[in-house]
């Protein structure tokens, strides 16, 4: 049999451990002829643009564990209903048996499509979405291969940031993380006072922010002398529903692109508090970078290609690949096979009451997603 | 014998490894009765509020090395003639006999003025600077603690944004990094066209930027389709001399804050280019993150803390430590002795010969710097 395996939408720091699960998991079972990957996602699909990953050695594959962004390319085109015949043309022309969709929401609605299609036209073919998103707002799963890491770059970066806030206590720091619509990875960010003393302010998108209040407990907090930290959703709306700071760019899938939230809130720091600010914006950086992914989030990562494929060998269709979570005293999961049309196009929201005060985040968050980002927590000297 | 140890400006991913090598060689030495720590460097020398970390456990002392920021505090007030009275009463008080300043350029000539007065003022004082700075801009050391971190920092964060980048084309990504004069950290970011498919160009503020050719620049190498990325010091100028992008902040050394310049270039790539682009400013974080710190910087942070308390213990004073490199197979260092007043005040800056065409790094760069950032470059499975 022949697979083809595609990414789709934006990249994480473990997206590649799926495609190294899938690759392996394919090799092992003897079952598989061609191993193929389509060039830049959706886009190579609909050129017939495949890369053929057969021969690749054994040992270029094991790099895909410590290689981020996509491996094979990515894209944010989203396919319509005319594209559909030509995707169809390609799965036949390389004769393919299954195909794995890797991606969020978007990804697996047209994953979903493509599994129906084939469906209706006789063709037998297996169709399982493999989850990504570091924006961890699929349906159904506990949580998203992606997130885990994107988190632990939250958490860990706002705690350095703090850590310096506080040792030059000299301006209000305002860090901008990624999250349009949706506060799970900002939320991992309030890690940084509960490892270190510094005061810290958390937005996210699912709270309307009122701008002088929020200047407001800036000010009082940062009187408290022991330095500020104000960590920021980049997409956090004003009480009129806008973007606080609007790019006006659209991306391919019709979401607005938000930028320069941090630097707007400082530019107000400075102008109406009279305060020496910075903003900090790692942006992509937090879906990219390797020394900062989670362990356990690439295993599941890996672990989520390897069942993908397993589930196709022996037959399944139309499923994306979901986590159950176990968080004992020591955190384990299970993978289970979860209906493409229940996971298309819903978007797992944070839950509003995790938010405390709007800009505090509860531990109930905590106990969720810790056990996604690490073993335990960072230890700081702090001698002040 | 009693000592003092103070840090002075902006805090590096290593600073507090020569804390802690200077308390682990004064505690080793049996010599040392009293181990005290400025509370914000200056600020706590001038109020006479000192720490006493004599008796803090080993086990706190082992965090320092993985502990980014200032872990004693630091501050931005640069010490005038008027203030000297009041430092060499708090050293008197505190019958201070070894006083160590951990910082950069300005700190060195705090430390050259406080030896001279000890001097002029018969006072009984040893004074020894702990060179500390990521902007690597001291005169006489081969390269300063600090700089290995923040450029390995610069390196790979730009690596893993360039794979972002090439793998999902659909953005000019802007990478804005520190260092206002200087531009060794944001020189280090060129590793990314080396370990990547992508293209990059690179601007340090030693070259003012012509901003037509810089968008003619962008035009021409994103058209090439393999991605592209541009690195840029905070501090670039264009052809008037003036930052690009200027927020208008002065610091407490009267040096002016730049800020906003990848934004800037960003926004000039939509408006002129008509094409995307995403501004990322990872800001402090590139001198705070533990996970990226270079080991060999830790190392030799933590040695010239220890070298600086034997110096000190051999009656040496007046004098910095400072690093004679060997770049052979295999990298080796040795420490010596240079005087407070060469390296004070003196700038060194980065060698406009390693600048090629104005936006690309040369070799002898990296020859010179990455034997300070990492043993071996990073392997990326690029499939595409």
């Amino acid at each position: 049999m022949n697979i083809l395996f595609a990414q789709g939408g934006g990249p994480t720091a473990v997206i590649n451990s799926s495609l190294q699960g899938v690759v392996e998991a394919a090799r092992e079972s003897g079952k598989v002829d061609k191993i193929y990957a389509a060039r830049f996602g959706a886009e190579g699909i609909l050129k017939g643009d495949l890369i053929d990953l057969t021969d690749v050695p054994a040992s270029t594959i094991s790099l895909l564990a410590n290689t981020p962004a996509s491996a094979i390319g990515s894209c944010r085109r989203k396919l319509t209903e005319e594209d559909y015949p030509t995707v169809l043309k390609t799965l036949r022309k390389f004769d393919i048996d299954c195909f794995f969709y890797n991606g969020g929401n978007d990804s697996m609605d047209t994953c979903n499509k493509v599994n129906e299609l084939a469906k209706a036209e006789g063709l037998d073919l297996r169709v399982i979405g493999v989850p990504k998103t570091m924006d961890n707002d699929l349906d159904i799963t506990d949580h998203c291969p992606g997130f885990g890491s994107a988190a632990k770059y939250a958490a860990l970066s706002a705690s350095e940031l703090a850590l310096d806030a506080s040792s030059l206590p000299i301006h209000v720091v305002v860090l901008e993380l990624m999250g349009r619509g949706a506060g799970w990875v900002t939320a991992a960010s309030a890690l940084a006072s509960r490892v270190t003393t510094c005061r810290q302010l958390t937005y996210l998108p699912e709270v309307p922010v009122d701008v002088d209040w929020m200047l407001a407990d800036i000010e009082r907090e940062y009187a408290k002398g022991k330095g500020l930290i104000v960590t920021v959703s980049e997409g956090i709306c004003g009480l009129d529903g806008k973007p606080l700071a609007d790019s006006g760019i659209v991306d391919g899938f019709g979401h607005t692109v938000p930028g320069g939230t941090a630097q707007y809130i400082s530019n107000q720091i400075m102008e109406k508090l009279n305060l020496k600010s910075r903003a900090e914006k790692p942006g992509l950086l937090g879906r990219a970078s390797i020394p900062y992914a989670s362990e356990i989030d690439r295993q599941e990562a890996y672990a989520v290609g390897r069942y993908a494929m397993e589930a196709a060998l022996k037959g399944e269709s139309g499923y994306m690949v979901a986590i159950e979570a176990h968080r004992g005293a020591k955190y384990s999961y299970d993978l289970f096979l979860a209906p493409l049309d229940k996971v298309a196009n819903v978007e797992k929201k944070f839950p509003v009451e995790w938010i405390v005060g709007g800009n505090q985040i509860s531990d109930a968050f905590f106990d969720y997603a810790l056990p996604l980002m690490m073993d335990e927590l960072p230890k700081y000297a702090q001698l002040r």
